[in-house]
């Protein structure tokens, strides 16, 4: 499958290694690049818009791109309405993110760029997720078991707090692990 | 956590892989005891109720259940409005169900048994599958490298095909694999 990118390199710019095995059960090969970028945005746009910002971004900060590669970047967002929850400083954020989640919708976003010398494609995909309530010592024992010091939202919905806290979901499941893994391979087929 | 369970010997009467991990992923220790049961059931009752139905009648057939014992079953339901879609019999069932579900929303309903000498709780629980439009040549793949003769509905939704063709749920991703796990969390909690 996907033998339309066999004349590619496929260069995933992302620490993720959770990206990286989306992408390797696509069943596709890629070398790891990370890029080190800004990750401001402008205050004025709305969290989908904002993952596709960042994604775009993070493809600007790749250097060196060649005739044959193929690049991807991706940046996940966790919003609650137009607030943004970003990656937690302290304990007491991420403590505080999890009551805000608890018994709550919100909305996770990933901006996807695909990138060669010859073209471009940016896509969003929106996942909703609904926690249940979320008593204070399973937050407490989640976050000094599990350190979500690097996720967005400060929780990662394959660890145990996505097993006993997210009773529902309303959209692509990978998508929250961090690619929209079905939109991805539809796009890659076609680029 | 779950603490409320530590004088119970947790047994899981299932020889699936999956419902182990997940049943690992609440924390709990469970011994694994796999129990030979009759599939059969009534053709009055629904999708959902055989899933409950199935479910209890593996709990009835596990003997010896002792004072400290806390047996868990479960059973998984693929259906398409009425229609159960079993585990596929030949390489062409697997090959006619996928092709049923491309481009098509179903239910997988996964019915759980908990029971103790004392007690038992029995309950449901239903996610909407929606599936892209697969290609011939993409079901054909799937089934030659993933042979998906032991799942119900001949696929595995953390599987490729999972990956390529899933691109929206409306409920728990984990009862797809096998287990609800975060209604279990409570009734366990409650137990």
């Amino acid at each position: 499958m996907l033998e339309n990118l066999m004349k590619y390199r496929i260069i995933l710019a992302s620490n993720s290694p959770r990206r990286r095995k989306l992408l390797e059960e696509l069943g596709l090969k890629v070398e790891i690049k990370p890029v080190e970028t800004d990750e401001t945005y402008p205050a004025s746009i709305s969290p989908p818009e904002v993952a596709t910002f960042l994604a775009r971004r993070k493809a600007d900060a790749y250097n060196g791109l060649e005739e044959s590669d193929l690049l991807i970047t991706a940046d996940t967002i966790v919003a609650m309405g137009t607030t943004i929850l970003g990656k937690p400083g302290t304990r007491e954020e991420a403590v505080n993110m999890l009551r805000l989640l608890s018994e709550n919708l919100h909305h996770v976003t990933t901006g996807v760029c695909l990138r060669s010398m010859k073209k471009e494609v940016v896509f969003e995909v929106t996942t909703r997720v609904y926690f249940t309530a979320l008593a204070g010592n399973e937050i407490d024992y989640y976050v000094d078991h599990y350190r979500p010091y690097d996720k967005a939202g400060s929780y990662g919905i394959q660890e145990w707090i996505g097993y006993i806290g997210v009773d529902r979901i309303d959209g692509s499941f990978y998508n929250v692990m961090g690619l929209p893994v079905n939109r991805l391979y539809r796009e890659l087929k076609n680029f």
